[in-house]
């Protein structure tokens, strides 16, 4: 019934990445809550609460690093969509941008520790600049896969390709503003953060949901 | 075969995104564990004994969280048993949940370090506090997915959706007055808490199961 | 194509309920390396080799917790392979199962922590006592679906089902027995925790198995 | 449809058994992230910095374990594309290498706070020899699966097999080698564990994937 009896090998390939790669995300996205520790010896419930207000850089961090996940492992999806086989320098650089989500609980953690902190600035740099680097490892892997087309389902349109391309080659420069404003203001860089996130995670953001909705 | 091709393709993205959040369910339940401590230094084994039996609270604790997720998890699945196609708002509704879901174990391990002391009433009050928010996530993304039958599936019968609005709409009261009572006894906003997961994982009180039984 | 249509969706269903099981039974069977503590402050390599293979028993534990819920995750797929339908009262005591497994890293970090020491005898009780519960819901969940072939497929074999039921009615007995050996010798009730994980191992002792083989 | 009902029943629990081992693969690979510690007390930003900086033997050995584990992943992956059915036998080994596969953050964790000590040659060895008995395991699986193609698909193409054969028995000499080299150098050892991940990620090295890419 299948015209051409690799495309469906091809599929079950690629469903497989995704679902190693969707598991790594659900896993890493759920660790962060080990970065949030119960303040030990509060006499009170008053120093109770206050030691749990008074953690909110950790929420703060909690927040933004699920969110960051959270619109990565929608923009992974979004662009095995149009990804319909593989190959070994796919897996390899796919093991990079994994390498890099399963790393986000580290500098979250940092970051949770020393926002309020002299050393603040220096966590807020190595936060963003570690998306800095995922942001980089996912152009690595889009450039790989959409060059000449080489990895794409055939029906994949040229035009939405295009436009992922220029969407995503944004990314790295965003997070390297975000590395930057962490020198002037720590508060600032980490909004900036929040703000990539929750701006990428618009519809209107993104080539792949039009064309989603096109009938 | 399939009259309209689109909806297999709709299938696979919410199958997709179910996929996703079991993951999230999954490894949040299991987290919980980490919320037990071994105790150190015991001498003898009455010590020991007395030692493991004296963190009752962190036990009970750990039921009833392990119990909510549970019952969160069941609850999740039957609404996309209903939801036929998914749009932006309702993966960011549903990130929205699964933030809550992941954040579960932190309120748990509060409740289990503060039951027996002085501060209990404010971990009491942290822990329900949390299911307020996670019961009101629970809703919008429901009402969002219903609204106008906007994301349903058309086959859904309407007098089940309605039950199961009117019944998610009593989520947030039932987890606010476990809040509440937490300020007049921990054990009974606790017992309240766990005594919530029980009824609700009761068939009689889920729309979704009699018309699941309905021939 | 399919006769019945409700059968296609019940095999879906506890298709969804057996991935979710899955995913608790990987993430408490790998969470139990957590309970391996890297041993700080080493001076010298002899002493750090003297204080890895001082923690034979936190090994010992890793390795029976990792066999034992080894061995619970392909008998609960055995079972899953007879049951053709869910309900409510099958989601609550595959609830209470997987309740007991995300607990095992508890009790054999108590184990890995007082083997050696006065409080071991306790410690290897808690650990046996364990999974005195689990295999107690374990034989709740299979004679609820078996009872009258309840939620059983109508293909499954009634020899087969009751050889079943008298193989798991055993478990509970043997774990009892290990936990009463362990107020006579740790070592000996250690020992026949593993030798039972490895024994059920066997396929000779599994009906399912031997049902499986034939054609 | 199908000529052998019982092939869609061996191909629906190899694919279970493979499932299993994806999730443990993937959850193992996202707890090296626990091995590293987040810095405390650090007054100002250079010390943080500092402290992160001298921290480099814990990313050394994460990105190692991280490598390592999934090059396992792939090559569990490749060799299940040819077992075509499974027995007790093969749960039992494949049990064991997911065994090795969970144990890797326990030496990952010694590796990394000892690599820069005296103790850091027992360290990188305790490391290697973990690689040597994962790589028998692997090749243990291999030869049950393999041997006189008990297991394998009967399209298995002996050339590819013997190839696999011999390249899998490689694997436990070039990690006894590290394991060796530990004792000279720390580095060299490290460094060479390292070299063995990315060389075995390449495709030329990899008979499956000569044959995958075969039309």
């Amino acid at each position: 019934m299948n015209a051409a009896p690799g495309a469906a090998a091809d599929a079950k390939e690629t469903a497989r990445i995704e679902a190693f790669s969707d598991g790594v995300f659900a896993i890493a996205i759920t660790l962060l809550v080990l970065d949030l520790k119960v303040p030990r010896g509060m006499a009170e419930g008053r120093d109770l609460l206050a030691a749990l207000v008074g953690q909110w850089p950790a929420y703060l961090a909690f927040v933004t690093s699920f969110a960051t996940i959270g619109i990565m492992w929608i923009n992974h999806h979004r662009m095995f969509t149009l990804i319909g086989r593989t190959d070994d320098g796919l897996l390899v650089l796919n093991g990079l941008l994994l390498l890099g989500v399963t790393f986000v609980p580290f500098p979250t953690g940092v970051m949770a520790e020393y926002i309020p902190r002299a050393a603040g600035r220096v966590a807020a740099a190595v936060y963003s600049g570690t998306y800095v680097v995922i942001a980089v490892f996912f152009n690595l892997l889009w450039w790989y896969a959409a060059h000449y087309k080489r990895l794409l389902m055939s029906a994949a349109d040229r035009a939405v390709v295009q436009a992922i391309t220029r969407g995503y080659s944004i990314g790295p420069l965003c997070y390297a503003l975000a590395l930057g404003l962490a020198f002037v203001s720590v508060a600032a860089s980490l909004v900036l953060n929040l703000a990539l996130a929750i701006f990428w995670a618009l519809p209107s953001q993104n080539p792949l949901v039009k064309k989603g909705e096109a009938p």
